[in-house]
């Protein structure tokens, strides 16, 4: 990187952007690049059903401009419960209703507590994380006010926070459709190719295109108007 | 274990307690079983200095009557800051004001969010912790106030509680002294010479005795006017 990068980046607030290498974490990141954020991006590896989705969260970090990208490994498939985790349970693919079997417990808690942590050692005030509470699965942990209710325990919980300060979690797709996401993704140049959402992606990333993810994000291009660029098994 | 056990293991409730191996949650381990939960102990090894810690984790939990033990390991050591986690930093043998070196960013956070996901699968409401808020290090994930957040959280946070169930997080020992942790946990058998509290034990489970945990420790020891069974290196 030249130095005059590096200068620009110094004036650069830092955030933490949760990133898993899906449509909406990828998306999320360019908005938190296009608000003027220098990007440390963090991928947790909870014992997914494939790497795939690891694999391309650190190509979008790279092309998408993180100044840092790291993976942390939570042993959650130790816990089961859920489809994602525990090899027992089949992801279903026909829509389900209520909170489905891929729910993982008290995931994106775990997962905003370690951003949380790392944010608190870089000194920054910003976390970002890719919840949508419109084309979403039902999630309890992708709504409004558990996000509200995090930002309250962020500042109980931390050094920071006892400090004075604030932290910030921004969740920029919580209102926007699937349409709306791919729409916002291109305009900044996201090249959705790279990304995995597939529940059950093969170790080269390619989709099965029948869970609920796959059905989600193949809608949104759908809706938006654009080709899907998904690869497809 | 004979069936007559197991037959009343039914009946009771489970709760998950989060045990470090420490004199405060064996304290709390015991009060669990006290008040009659069937006890699912969860340790986090988060990259601390030693493992001794966890060895005395898994005794405890033997000794004291919890139906299972589980390690989960998250690699908090990744992201540094903490004397605890990163070995760059010297944990301090003198006392200090504020909060210490050896607060681990989001520790509480992150290791409540586990023991939540551990609850929903198992089908626990209830949640025990040892923090305290007396003779306690100056953490802030150690207050009153955030136990209090993190229930509101759980709520929010979970399928259970979309469902209109309650998650509880039990703190006894929240406004104990050291003193009354003591002869708490002596009024109902515990051996703390089984326990580590050392933030840098030697691997067989001996304590500096200069550490800010070590010295909360042995005032306590002191001032409930019992031997202290620590030993010492």
């Amino acid at each position: 990187m030249c130095p005059g990068n590096e200068n620009a980046r110094r004036r650069m607030r830092p955030a933490v952007v949760l990133l898993s290498g899906g449509l909406d974490s990828a998306t999320t990141l360019a908005l938190a690049r296009a608000g003027g954020f220098d990007v440390f991006a963090l991928s947790v590896n909870y014992g997914q059903r494939h790497g795939a989705e690891l694999l391309a969260a650190s190509r979008v970090a790279g092309v998408l401009g993180a100044r840092e990208h790291r993976v942390m490994r939570v042993d959650l498939a130790g816990i089961g419960g859920s489809a994602l985790t525990d090899p027992a349970l089949a992801v279903p693919e026909t829509p389900s209703t209520g909170i489905p079997i891929t729910y993982v417990p008290a995931r994106n808690t775990m997962m905003l507590a370690l951003a949380l942590g790392w944010a608190e050692v870089i000194g920054a005030r910003d976390i970002f994380i890719g919840v949508n509470a419109v084309d979403f699965s039902g999630y309890p942990d992708c709504r409004p006010e558990f996000i509200a209710a995090f930002e309250d325990l962020a500042r109980l919980a931390t050094k920071a926070g006892v400090e004075g300060e604030r932290f910030e979690i921004h969740a920029p797709l919580l209102k926007m459709s699937k349409a709306e996401i791919v729409r916002t993704g291109l305009g900044l140049g996201v090249d959705y190719s790279m990304t995995v959402s597939c529940y059950q992606a093969s170790e080269d990333g390619r989709a099965c295109g029948r869970c609920d993810s796959c059905r989600l994000r193949a809608a949104g291009f759908a809706a938006a108007g654009v080709a899907d660029p998904t690869r497809y098994m």
